[in-house]
């Protein structure tokens, strides 16, 4: 019998023209494709009359399981995972469940990389994240709330570019509310913050805003929620095309003449 | 005269296969390629007969001025950036350049975002970045020592997983011996430790260490070098397969069973 592969696919972040090549050709090669329903809709197209095995919301240790014992019977299952797969996505999961089960003889495991929410909420933004910056995910459903803290407190006193993942839920304000008085202690109100929103689908919108416009904005969940992305700026993080850009300066501008001829 | 247009292009690492579909659309889209002679290489197989300006490392502000310069001609120029426009990209240096020059109504302007080194590198090794991470480079040329130092501070004691980008030159070394100081009074000796090579090229190696390796190699340019990424794992990170993959646990374990049925 064949060995069973298991791609983990890295869809980036909604659109199916942000797939990589490398990527489509892993979903191309596939017998099962399993994931998320949402995101197994997102890259319909690509998926042709594949076996699809998809599952709501929460279900992502069934549907890991569910990857890795079709695999092991030979086929060739994509599982899907939005943004990048490491980034708060499904290759630790996969690859504790094939370790936990002792498999790593039996599968071919590839983990092909894809554009986390991030670096499209700051490609659309202008380049906020020019310099050194941290990631963190404001859900303290696996981790203990006093973690979150001390990660807020030594990212944003650091002064690096923040992102936060999952900042707000209707079951979960006490982190965002500990974040933003936090980032009251650190940064001053005119500091630039990109609020973006729904990545990739239709209803996508991208707010340059401020320090002091999020804190007004408290758990206004219209605008934040856990289909927001948010960038917080650090002290070298400016706004530009009359507040419709945000750059922050990496220092090339001590150095470097920027007129043109 | 019709609008110049402006497009800032993410190659991510090494390989076109790694490119997204936007990314190959909007270079079929360009009268001009310009970028860094190496990472035009890359890409050779996607320009076809396109009329290409190319220069050395450390000419990055001369092509961007080019770049916006010929854009303003009516040209559609499409700028290369390695890895991700807005890590450590070239993003942020053409937008300065837009801004100090006043040029946002003459130009359009779009960003695509790409597949920086450190997703690449975590995809390649199993998955170091499920949890909280943070992104540093030691390049002190822009950056202050100070600043690097508080950063690799932080982020080591927050138990972030840490991405180093550009972490040891002949002529700069100071920042990574620092670094070794710094890790070493916040991780134990067996942590593990991803050292990516050349990711995306032909002589492309993953090798999975750990600090204790890391400091005994100290400043080995063989294996640590500016085509090196290095991530350095959090306490929730372990290795796998036998040391051959390195998983960051996210918390799963403790409220699931993994075991197949």
């Amino acid at each position: 019998m064949s060995k069973g592969e298991i791609y983990i696919i890295s869809t980036g972040t909604g659109n199916v023209q942000q797939l990589t090549g490398n990527a489509c050709e892993l979903l191309g090669k596939a017998d099962l494709i399993v994931g998320y329903t949402k995101y197994i809709k997102d890259i319909e197209s690509l998926i042709k009359d594949k076996e699809v095995y998809s599952t709501g919301m929460t279900h992502e240790v069934d549907r890991c399981k569910y990857a890795v014992g079709q695999a092991l019977t030979s086929k060739k299952v994509a599982l899907i995972s939005n943004g990048d797969a490491n980034v708060y996505g499904m290759a630790g999961l996969v690859l504790e469940i094939i370790e936990a089960n002792n498999l790593w003889d039996k599968l071919e495991v590839i983990i092909e990389p894809g554009i986390t929410s991030i670096l499209t909420a700051a490609a659309k933004a202008g380049a906020p994240i020019m310099h050194d910056f941290a990631v963190i995910s404001l859900s303290n459903l696996l981790t203990p709330m006093e973690l979150i803290e001390k990660r807020l407190q030594n990212a944003l006193s650091a002064d690096f570019v923040l992102g936060l993942y999952n900042p707000l839920s209707h079951s979960r304000k006490e982190p965002y509310f500990k974040f933003l008085e936090i980032l009251q202690q650190h940064r001053n109100g005119d500091t630039p913050v990109v609020i973006a929103q729904n990545l990739g689908r239709d209803n996508e919108a991208i707010h340059i805003k401020t320090v002091k416009d999020l804190l007004e904005l408290k758990d206004d969940m219209t605008m934040i929620n856990m289909s927001t992305i948010l960038i917080i700026g650090s002290s070298a993080t400016r706004l530009a095309n009359s507040g419709k850009k945000v750059i922050t300066r990496r220092g090339y501008q001590q150095n470097y003449d920027y007129q043109l001829q």
